[in-house]
């Protein structure tokens, strides 16, 4: 193990006096870890260095109009101190330290060492487009909207409609918890059916992920048993339930399907400038350590956005070679037909275009919503213009017509 | 079920234009439940209106400079939508919305039928107190500082000073996760037999908070295991494990001591003015409904702080009558002995008084710092001045002579 393999290190950025900075970082530095260093007796500092935190790094970043100035604080924490587990990790870097005032968690670099010792995604991009067996172009998912209080019919005529239009994945409203009419099983058996008489008539697969709701001690039983019972993912609410479930169910081998993380409640946590937890490590890291093969994310196009500078930092980290697979992105929000060049642009082919109001918004229904989005994805794939493809396309021309284009 | 009864409703405060306000009202409200209205067919509204969430309330609270209002706007959540689980909860009425911009959650009203489905402190304060056998006076907790990397019979010493000082809780630091050299079994078990001895020689119980640790999906078998074991309490690091995690534990019988809440990570959610949730809903309400008989919380006074006022707002959410068990305050960071008056007059006799260094870094040593704060307290109770009683008291003088005093 060398030195570097040692320490997880978290930078932090925190506003305070300049002649501060170094005082306050070795207080984290030790507070954090060991709890106190100077008055220790020289025996017991000893056999307490191992797990004492050290400064990496303070550098100052701008003098504010107060005379104090915003600085990057860099503070090693031996690995040894915890385990690979992100409650672990989180509250030792960000515990009582998220009380602190104003100060962010802007990032983290983890050993490789410790990085391998999380699952990672079971799937990745790679096993994601080999169980849809696709290879050659983004996905498409699509979001089931108005799903509470309709019967099981309804909501099997609308996932019809979605998966004859063309999407790869379809997936619940995380909102969806209600389980009176459609419990998530009953929903898992009855698409199944609906998922078989579409890939007859289109020869396209299709994924329905469910969304996986219960009490935290009934998950993994309920995963286990919507796998087995055929639902084509897993759509969690990694940051109510806990990043740990997220990593407790990509452990588990019977949980033998692709797991999709939704951000809902993260906004609690990045939103706000200088405070909280920055995106890219939320969604970027530690999503992908948990096992996310699928990471929706706010796009940086639509209302709800993340701003592009941390969007790109948020890929960064889903795709970085530190050992894990890489996970799918799905930047979400605001998505229309007319924007698939722009995501092919910005992420590559390796993107999941998710799409909700998008699709169910397109004048001529969920169908040809969808079918909107697989001509705009065509035509990206084959380096025609939307406006081109359109001319073949009706369902295009018409969302064309009424969200507009933006060409890369 | 009375009308009220049928919603749950959140209020958040937003910045906005004042002629925006009504219309992002309505898409809170239709998009966080039924997704869609206007455009729905007749028959179709009428079978998800049970399912629609409502405006109750916009409120303009300020113009700002740039022409703007600060708003709260109130939505009511039909309680049909979601079980009585936080995860459930947070997703629907701050999941996608966390995401939109700068929004705060400042406020939750539940209906009392929806509150009572929650399990609440199982213990609460009076139980805590029937535990210990102590009725009259506030209770003094020492934390634990300095853990990793001491070998138990240091742990063991370390445990028995505190203990001999007079705590009534000792508990783990938040950040002790490495389990080489002491596991939490195998600490529970040291202290349980170093806690006779002491109980023998003093004849005051105390009792071991015992840090929680470990996977998700083992918590709940440990905590049994760790509760048979002889574990006084379980510390419980929620917002990192996630909150159904505490409510799992307190709906469990087999769990059969108090459950004490850490408020690590949550900082990350409510330190940013007009961003994220507020300390009252995260510590006041949902760590309450969660089965927290004990609520760790930063107390107005130290470094680590909560504004006095929203600090107040989560003692009264933590005895407010709402048909669930009050849980005890422990108002923590800063405290010293000098601050006891001015915690009994902030918080009245049922609360915890919560130190760390106040203990450890008394000039006598941690026996001597908790035998100083019980000095204090006792004198509180007998309604004599700190000055008076450290006449008698050598430890709570120089408790004094170092951290100072501050009469209520």
């Amino acid at each position: 193990m060398t030195a570097d393999d040692r320490f997880v290190v978290a930078t932090y950025v925190v506003e305070d006096e300049e002649k501060q900075l170094r005082k306050r970082a070795d207080g984290i530095a030790i507070g954090l870890t060991v709890g106190s260093w100077t008055d220790l007796p020289a025996a017991t500092q000893e056999r307490m260095r191992p797990y004492c935190g050290r400064v990496e790094d303070i550098t100052v970043e701008e003098r504010l109009p107060d005379g104090r100035v915003r600085a990057r604080i860099a503070i090693g924490y031996p690995v040894v101190n915890f385990p690979a587990r992100i409650p672990a990790l989180l509250t030792t870097v960000f515990g009582k330290l998220s009380m602190d005032g104003k100060i962010r968690l802007a990032g983290l670099h983890l050993p490789a060492s410790f990085a391998r010792a999380f699952p990672g995604p079971k799937f990745g991009a790679a096993g994601v487009r080999q169980v849809l067996g696709v290879h050659d172009r983004p996905l498409l998912m699509s979001i089931f909207k108005s799903c509470i209080g309709l019967p099981m019919d309804e909501l099997v005529a609308a996932f019809t409609e979605q998966a004859l239009g063309g999407a790869d994945l379809i997936k619940d409203d995380e909102i969806f918890f209600n389980e009176s009419l459609a419990s998530p099983e009953d929903r898992v058996r009855a698409y199944r059916e609906a998922a078989r008489r579409t890939e007859a008539e289109t020869g396209q697969r299709v994924l329905y992920a469910v969304n996986l709701t219960g009490p935290v001690t009934e998950l993994r039983d309920r995963a286990r048993r919507l796998a087995e019972l055929g639902a084509g993912a897993l759509l969690i609410n990694a940051f109510a339930y806990g990043l740990d479930v997220l990593q407790a169910l990509a452990e588990d081998p019977e949980v033998s399907v692709p797991l999709m993380a939704h951000p809902a409640v993260a906004g609690a946590m990045y939103a706000a400038p200088g405070y909280g937890i920055s995106a890219s490590v939320l969604f970027g890291q530690l999503l992908r350590l948990g096992g996310a093969d699928i990471v929706i994310y706010p796009s940086p196009y639509g209302t709800v956005t993340l701003e592009a500078e941390e969007s790109g930092q948020v890929l960064h980290h889903l795709r970085a070679d530190n050992g894990l697979k890489p996970a799918l992105p799905a930047p979400s929000a605001g998505i229309h037909p007319g924007l698939v060049p722009l995501l092919v642009r910005d992420y590559g082919m390796d993107v999941i275009v998710n799409a909700g109001g998008g699709i169910h918004g397109h004048p001529g229904g969920a169908r040809a919503g969808a079918r909107a989005f697989m001509a705009a994805i065509r035509a990206v794939v084959a380096g025609r213009s939307l406006r081109e493809a359109a001319e073949d396309s009706p369902e295009l021309a018409a969302a064309i017509q009424q969200w507009g284009v933006r060409e890369a």
